[in-house]
């Protein structure tokens, strides 16, 4: 087993999670500026997303495509990861009938706007037929029938722009193109009692993955043309395409992260990868406060994330508003709470949290002077309460407690731990300790 | 894809981490107590754990094997797999020389008995090769030349005692078997230029995985006839028992406990189903207290755990201490912080903390008509010097603050509030927050 061997510690090493997390999360298309003008797709793609799976035919309460990870089902992130594609004009999802309400929901709640919803057949393959059909249709000034189509799984969320546009590129010129993956186990035969028949040459084979892409003519006649067992038992679109136009599909290796959610331990780690991303920045505030800015500078060069320093976010800095997802805001004795409630408000007045939890950790610096007992009592149960009205608008308010000492060395291990609870509390987003005050 | 789509949906509901978390996390063989006496294996049999990738090798700065969770690398929660079964006589770990003073350590620390580690080859045949090589130099009181061999990576921690069962009886009636899995993805041939040549048809054909077994005899032959090419390039053991001994191995599907941490994003799926394993039960101390039984009441019924009530940890009690890896004191006022310390310290006397992290979550219940302002600033601070010494000892305390109230609503709130924190601090058991007394 040396040769997978290999390539798995080579994988290891490559991010699961996207490549560029800022992209993974970005909403919109912006990010299609980074590709130069040659790499630009000037053919009208769509993309069909079967998405059939049903709790009721297969006995699961949830089907994979509707958990949620962070509050949101894992079919919205794979449809921002084709939304955030410029060149992308509409995607086609393919929900079984009975999940038709449970699907539009999902498109309204998170705004999705360049989706539709398609009712699917009994099978993938009829899903796929249906809106390979659906996009037939299309002839407006919104979307015009596509030159290519792309078919993904609605349990990939984590695919990229390059690699899609490898496949739309490879499927315009050869008429098919499909990701692969080097196999992870050998490959063996078995005989009819269950015996070792013989083991595949693993060099020559791969395994078939998502997403796939072909011209429209080339997938519309392959299920025009295809028997009925083919769309009741058929295991794979490159094979319709080959068996029944003649196209052998361009074949691409791809990134590791195009692997699917298939079994329960992938749930824990898509989460864990979603969490990843969010917690790679910090927007770290100090009120232009001198005892803030030094601390800010410690908590810099502590945070284990890429920490941008701001006095405030007025004027030009309300830019960090709409691109950041942490927030750390400095203080003395809590007196930045109605800070705290701007940014909130104005987060909440950018629609910021619509996909994503927000965090948001207030650090109270309190200096030994001056302890009043009242605001030791009023400032935890101020922050309680926003803490909980935040809650409902999906951002995760936390508070952190830092007593400023004359000792340097506990006022060093002070500053450290400040930076360690926060970077915990960034990283787990978690419910259920929104309001605490921590003590550093 | 209807066929991998609906083994798939059938999978997602089935464990993935062991299907019984408390046999899992058991040091001992005590387990092997509910098989019937038929069950049991009469032959003496051992294992190889081939576990020779080095960082140097590949450019990893640590290889998987050697990466920890919680704290204990994930060899060792292999090793754990395999001495937890009372009929395995010993374990063979083949590293990489450059390994050998790491993995003697690792076994030292966390005192794994019926280990030997021994130098590997250059591949991973070679590393198989010396492991069964040290098995036949085997002939003491303590281990007998084993009649069978098992084969496992040292990457799947969580293969359980009822599949190496299956293995192993099948291994000694047909010389040779090995687990296999359905394929997730459709098989193809490409050609020499990168295209589609044909897709396998996937029923015939099965992913090899391990855990295989041989009899000793066989799988030392093997390797005694087969080539240089064979140990260099050679794919599977299976394989060579077939080409050089003539045994077509006993094929047995296993569970999707099996699978292999090989990718980045397994390192999460991986410490996610330990921390699951580790948050089933939890022992709740009243002290005998009636408030604190009361609420007690509460809690059992809130939390998503099995809760086991106790009114101490003395006497025949004591054996919580070594069963449970969650403790909940009640307490009013801070009233508790010497149980909690006994509690501590009859774990640590007990090693209990050696294999994974502890919680204790300690509960204070306070009465609105004691407002003790010196216990509000004595509490919090004696509580985090306690969890600070309990850390190095690798148990986690937390605090959680609850205000009794006349008010029958607030009360009700606070308790779920209770349960919900608790849950959240056992379910993450994040070092960064030990010593925090939270606001319920």
């Amino acid at each position: 087993m040396e040769l997978t061997h290999t390539n798995q510690q080579k994988d290891i090493n490559e991010p699961h999670g996207p490549v560029n997390p800022a992209a993974f999360l970005t909403g919109d298309a912006e990010n299609s500026d980074r590709y130069p003008a040659g790499r630009c797709v000037d053919f009208p793609v769509s993309v069909v997303l079967p998405a059939g799976g049903s709790g009721e035919r297969t006995g699961l309460q949830t089907p994979k495509q509707f958990c949620s990870f962070l509050g949101r089902p894992l079919i919205s992130y794979t449809i921002q990861a084709f939304e955030r594609v410029s060149w992308i004009q509409s995607i086609v999802v393919v929900v079984a009938k009975e999940n038709m309400e449970l699907m539009m929901d999902i498109v309204r709640r998170f705004q999705h706007s360049r989706v539709r919803v398609v009712s699917g057949g009994s099978t993938r393959h009829r899903s796929i037929c249906n809106g390979v059909l659906a996009l037939g249709e299309e002839d407006s000034a919104a979307a015009r029938r596509p030159k290519v189509v792309i078919i993904h799984d609605a349990v990939r969320p984590f695919v990229e722009e390059d690699f899609l546009y490898e496949i739309a590129v490879a499927a315009k010129d050869q008429g098919a193109a499909g990701a692969i993956r080097p196999l992870v186990s050998t490959v063996i035969a078995t005989t009819s009692e269950g015996y070792l028949d013989h083991s595949l040459e693993r060099a020559r084979y791969r395994a078939s993955e998502m997403p796939q892409g072909f011209t429209y003519d080339v997938i519309y006649q392959a299920y025009q043309r295809c028997t009925e067992s083919d769309l009741e038992f058929g295991t794979e679109c490159l094979h319709l395409a080959l068996q029944y136009c003649g196209t052998n599909a361009k074949l691409i290796e791809g990134p590791p992260t195009l692997w699917k959610v298939t079994y329960r331990r992938d749930l824990a780690a898509a989460e864990s990868i979603i969490k990843e991303s969010l917690s790679q920045t910090a927007c770290l505030i100090t009120g232009g406060r001198a005892p803030a800015a030094a601390l800010a500078d410690a908590l810099q060069k502590a945070l284990d994330m890429e920490v941008i320093v701001t006095p405030d976010l007025c004027g030009e800095n309300t830019r960090h508003l709409l691109k950041e997802w942490n927030f750390i805001q400095l203080s003395s004795n809590y007196s930045s709470l109605s800070e705290v409630e701007a940014i909130i408000e104005s987060l909440e007045a950018a629609n910021r949290a619509l996909l994503h939890p927000l965090v948001i950790v207030l650090v109270c610096l309190s200096s030994a002077d001056e302890p009043s007992v009242s605001g030791e009592v009023e400032g935890p149960s101020a922050i309680m309460a926003l803490a909980s009205t935040a809650k409902l608008q999906n951002i995760l308010l936390y508070g952190i407690q830092l007593h400023q000492t004359e000792d340097t060395q506990s006022w060093e291990r002070s500053r450290l731990r400040v930076a360690e609870i926060a970077s915990a509390l960034i990283r787990e987003r978690s419910p259920a300790l929104v309001g605490q005050l921590l003590q550093a």
